[in-house]
C-alpha cells in the first residue's frame, strides 16, 4: 500500500478502503508519511467528501491511534458532553457536576479556546491551583471518588488528531463535516465513555452558521458515534445570541457557580439542564422528565454545588474562590458600551463578541500567547432585550485601557437595532438521536 | 498576504490574482511557505482547476522565480522545441542539428527520463565524454559558434518548477493540463528564446492517452506562450505506436544519427522534418514549403550531420562514435520476442513497451538509480505490420538475462493482432497555432 495511491484515489473520488485509511492515518501518526502527502490527502478529501464508511473508519483510526481510556474497573455509567464551540458557553463547568451528583460517572476531557470560542480548560484554570494535567491514574481516581472529573486530552490519547488537526488549521481543511466529526469522535471515542450528548451549536457564533449545517453535522457524529457502539444524543442549540451574561475564563467560572446555586441567567440554566438531563436519560436513569427532576433536586439540594467544590478541590484547586467568588482576581480595567439609540435588540453578530473577548486577552491570538484569566465581557443586554439610548448593553474587562477601542468598535458593528422586538428565537432548535 | 487564504480561496473555487499567484510560488520556492501548504494548494488546483489568467500568472512566476537566461546577445533568431514524452521519440536530437545547419540558433534545455518515457539527457549521455552540465556560459558560446547546443537544465533556472514538480510528483497533482503546461513553459521561456515548436503526443504512449486531452493542453499552451510574446506552434502527434524502430539511449542516438544521414525509419524521419521545418517557418525562414527544403537540403548535403558533429565535439564527446555507430557499446545480452499467430500488429499499449524498456535498464525505476545506455528494444514490427507467426516483432537487449523475462511478458501483453490491416493512423493528427 502507498500514500501516493491513497491520494490520488480520493482525489478522484473513489471511496477508500478500512484498510486504506487505517494505514494513511497510522503512517501520518507515526512519520512514515510526512505532511506534505497528509496535507493533500486532506484537501482532496475536504474536495471530495468522504462517505459514511471512510468517516466511520477515520473516526476509529484516529481512536486507535493512541491508547484508550479503560473506564471498565469504574462501576457506573461513564458520559460525558461536548460542544462544537460558542461564545458564553461555560456550561460544562455545572453539567458535570449536577450529573455526577444524580450519580452519573462524568468523564470530560476538554479543549482550550479555539478561534473566537472559549475553551473549559482555560475557564477551569482560572481557579487558582486547578490542575487540568491529571495522570490518567488521578484522573480515574477523580471520576470513582468524586463522579466527575473535567481534564485536557493527554498526550498518549488520539495523537492523530492532535496531528491532524494542527496540520487542517493551517492547509484549509478545517470547515468540513466529514473531518469536524472524525475529529471529535475520535477523541471522544477514545476516552472509553458509554454515552455521549452533543451540544452542536449554530448561528452568528458558532463554527455551523446555518441550521442546516448544525444537523448535517449532528446528525453525522450520531450516526457514526452509534455504530461505534456508543449512546448517543445531539442537541442542535442556539449560538445566534452569547450564552449566559458572561464572555471571559473566570467570569464563565462564577457564572457556572452561580448555575450551581441556582442563580445563572435563564437561557444559561435552561440548557444545563437540557445537557444534563440528556446524559442521564442516555445512562437509563428513568423517564426524560424523571432525569430532568433529578438534575433540578441536585441544584436545589445543594449537593450538585458541593459536587463542583469537590471536583475543584480534588484537582488542586482552590475552593474558597468557588465560594464565595468575588474572591476572583478582578480586572484593572473596565469600559460600558452603550447602546445608541432606543428600540430593541435585533441580531448580535456573537461570532464578534467573542473576538472582542480574545482582543481583550481572554483567549489567544497566536497559539503561544497565555490567557488574561480575568479579562472579558459582561453582557447587560441580549437579541429580544429593550434598550433606551444610553444604556449600558455590556460590559468590558482588560488588564489595560488601550485594549478597549479595538473590542468596543467591534461590539458596535455586532449589535443590530430595530424599532419592534425581533421574532424569538429558541434555545433548543431540534433534536439529532 | 497569507499561504493560508490564498489556499482557502483556491479551495473554494475563486479566481486567485497575479499577486497572490507569484507570492505563492516565491514564497514556496524560497522556503517560507512550506511543502504541507504547498501541497494542499496544488491538490485545491488540480481538483478546482486554475483560470487562463491564473495559468499564465503560474507560468510567469515560475520563468522568474530564479535568473532568465540572455539570449540576446547572439546574433539571429533564437528557438526551442519541447516533447510531451513519448516512447522511442528521440528527434531532438535531429531537429536541433537540422534547424541550426540551416541557421537558426537552436537553445535547447531538456530533461531526464520520466516513468515510461525516455530523456533526451539520458540518449546524450550515452555517447562517451558528452557534457550535459554546460555552464551558462559555454551554453551560449555552443550556441553562438555551432546554432546549437543540448544542456539539462541549470539550477538557476525557473527553480520553482523543480520543487514544485518534486511536490507534485509525490501528491498526486502531475497529471492535471494547467499545472502541466505552466511547468513546461516556465522552463522555456526562461530559456529567452523567441520561438518554440511544442510536440504534444497522445495515445497509449503518451501521458494525455486522448486526442482531445492533447488538443486541449497543446492550445492552453499556446495561448500562454503567444500571451508572453513567444512565437509558438503545437503539433499533435500520434504516440499510440513507438516512434521509429529504437527505444533506449544508446539506440536512439544511432538512430538520430542515421536520420541525419537520410536512413530512418519513415516516421522518425517524418516527424523530425516536421519538428525543424516548423521551427524555421516561425523564425521567419520562408514558406512551410522553403522551410521544408531547406531541411531536406541540410540532411542531403550533409551539412546536418556535421552539425551534430560539431556539437558532439564542443560539448565534450566522442565523435568516433558518431561517425561509426558501431563504436558504442553493445548490450551484453539480447533476446528476440516473436509474434505468436499470423496476422497484423493492430495495436500495441506503446507505454508498456516504455515500462519494459526502463526495466531493461534503460531507465529508472527510482530517481536514484543510474541508466545502462545500450539496454532498450529495437522494434521490427509495429502497428499495422503483417506478421507470419514467429517472426520476430522486437529484440530486447540489456545486462543480463534475467531483466528479459518480465519485459518480454509486458511486450506480449501489449501488442493486439488482427486478421485485417488495422486502419491507419496519421503521424501529426493536427496543428494548433
Amino acid at each position: 500500500m502507498r500514500a501516493y495511491d491513497i491520494i490520488r484515489r480520493k482525489r478522484d473520488g473513489e471511496e477508500l478502503t478500512d484498510g486504506e485509511i487505517r494505514f494513511f492515518v497510522r503512517g501520518y501518526t507515526e512519520g512514515d508519511i510526512p505532511d506534505y502527502q497528509a496535507s493533500a490527502f486532506l484537501m482532496a478529501a475536504f474536495l471530495r467528501g468522504l462517505s459514511f464508511d471512510e468517516t466511520v473508519s477515520l473516526t476509529d483510526a484516529i481512536v486507535h491511534s493512541g491508547r484508550t481510556l479503560d473506564l471498565g474497573k469504574i462501576p457506573g455509567v461513564k458520559a460525558d458532553k461536548h460542544s462544537t464551540g460558542g461564545v458564553g458557553d461555560g456550561v460544562s463547568l455545572a453539567v458535570a457536576p449536577i450529573a455526577a451528583a444524580c450519580g452519573l460517572k462524568v468523564a470530560m476531557m476538554s479543549g482550550r479556546g479555539l478561534g473566537h470560542t472559549g475553551g473549559t480548560l482555560d475557564k477551569l484554570e482560572s481557579i487558582e491551583g486547578y490542575r487540568c494535567d491529571l495522570s490518567e491514574a488521578e484522573f480515574l481516581r477523580t471520576i470513582e471518588r468524586v463522579g466527575c472529573s473535567i481534564i485536557g486530552q493527554t498526550d498518549s490519547l488520539a495523537p492523530a488528531d492532535k496531528k491532524l488537526y494542527a496540520l487542517r488549521d493551517v492547509t484549509a481543511t478545517v470547515d468540513k463535516k466529514e473531518l469536524i466529526a472524525a475529529s471529535i469522535l475520535g477523541k471522544k471515542l477514545a476516552e472509553g465513555i458509554d454515552c455521549l450528548v452533543l451540544d452542536v451549536k449554530c448561528g452568528s457564533g458558532a463554527f455551523m452558521k446555518t441550521e442546516a449545517d448544525a444537523r448535517e453535522l449532528a446528525a453525522l457524529m450520531v450516526r457514526i458515534a452509534r455504530s461505534c457502539g456508543k449512546k448517543v444524543t445531539a442537541l442542535i442549540t442556539d449560538m445566534d445570541t452569547p450564552l449566559g451574561n458572561a464572555v471571559g475564563n473566570s467570569l464563565e467560572v462564577m457564572e457556572a457557580a452561580d448555575c450551581l446555586r441556582g442563580r445563572a441567567p435563564e437561557d444559561y440554566t435552561r440548557l444545563t439542564y437540557e445537557l444534563a438531563s440528556r446524559m442521564l436519560y442516555l445512562a437509563g436513569f428513568g423517564s426524560p422528565e424523571a432525569c430532568r427532576t433529578q438534575c433540578e433536586r441536585a441544584v436545589e439540594s445543594g449537593a450538585a454545588f458541593r459536587k463542583f467544590r469537590e471536583m475543584v478541590a480534588a484537582q488542586g484547586g482552590n475552593v474558597d474562590w468557588i465560594d464565595d467568588t468575588t474572591l476572583f482576581p478582578r480586572a484593572a480595567c473596565s469600559r460600558i458600551v452603550r447602546a445608541p439609540r432606543d428600540g430593541f435588540i435585533s441580531r448580535i453578530d456573537t461570532e464578534k463578541y467573542g473576538t472582542a473577548a480574545v482582543l481583550l486577552g481572554a483567549g489567544r491570538q497566536r497559539k503561544e500567547d497565555g490567557v488574561d484569566f480575568s479579562a472579558g465581557i459582561r453582557i447587560l443586554k441580549k437579541t429580544g432585550d429593550a434598550v433606551a439610548a444610553g444604556d449600558g448593553i455590556a460590559v468590558l474587562f482588560a488588564s489595560h485601557e488601550e485594549l478597549f477601542p479595538q473590542a468596543e468598535k467591534l461590539l458596535f458593528a455586532s449589535v443590530g437595532y430595530s424599532d419592534a422586538p425581533p421574532p424569538a428565537r429558541p434555545l433548543v432548535l431540534g433534536t439529532v438521536e
